[in-house]
């Protein structure tokens, strides 16, 4: 199976692939969408649906995890996200990618085994998980492999972080 | 010049289309494009998009005029729309329509005449500059006519509210 995480946002999409085959993870590409802050917002949104569009159609994944959006202390820049997030969603239901969404505690309970972990603790067994060496830059295509991960643990279709913990 | 304005929503978009010529309005056609509440959020999404498409298709507005979204008391309403907002700008940015945003105080200003004026206030000058009998329901496209008037008023097409309360 293969899993397209993303995490959703208008400067930067991060979008991370990974392949969930019997119990084990391993990238298959990650990257980013960015669009240029000059860019009329309008544009931006249609950069990100035609570059996701076209990275669809050519992995063609099985399914696409997302984080659920919540509220932080900047409310313009959350409602530029969720415009974003809208065409996001948009994209995928047009490729017919079924779309799974869990929240940021989720993604670390899955990933790390508990949902209180830290950042940079999520970002290591990110990198553990998939036997990279180093983490893709920026934060948002580590972040993607994440949200990536955590539907595979959700899915049963990948080896459990805890499990893992235990070795 | 047609406009279409739009009130943003993912339960019901109201749609509004005006014509303004030589100073003069006249409402072409409303009406709201709606989504079951039962329906996967993406693929309301889709008929969002669809259903606007086909709008835009057939009608053809020179400009399109849409509320900016501002947060509310409930945060998950909000993202909701904001997510049916996004989708909305990439199909006016596919049609190549320029969209014009304006905050409801504009709204009320270009309308009424003045940015504290009460809905009802507003609901009843819309009705007036388009010299309806009544205006349509749901409130959401009457709020579409009134969001096309304000475009047509700060784009110079239209008479001044303030003009016409003069009489």
């Amino acid at each position: 199976m293969i899993i397209l995480g993303i995490d959703p946002g208008y400067a930067i999409v991060g979008c991370g692939l990974v392949k969930s085959e019997r119990g084990k993870l391993a990238q298959i590409s990650s990257g980013a969408i960015t669009t240029p802050a000059g860019m009329p917002f309008s544009q931006r949104l249609r950069v990100i649906r035609d570059d996701l569009s076209a990275l669809l159609d050519r992995w063609k994944p099985d399914a696409a995890s997302i984080e659920e959006l919540f509220f932080t202390t900047n409310k313009t820049t959350a409602i530029a996200v969720a415009q974003a997030r809208g065409v996001i969603l948009l994209a995928l239901e047009e490729h017919g990618i079924p779309v799974f969404e869990y929240t940021p505690l989720q993604v670390k309970q899955a990933v790390v085994g508990y949902g209180k972990a830290e950042k940079f603790q999520v970002m290591d067994m990110t990198r553990r998980l998939l036997s990279l060496p180093a983490l893709p830059k920026p934060d948002d295509v580590a972040d993607a492999l994440a949200i990536a991960i955590c539907h595979a643990h959700c899915a049963g279709a990948g080896p459990r972080a805890s499990l893992l913990l235990q070795r």
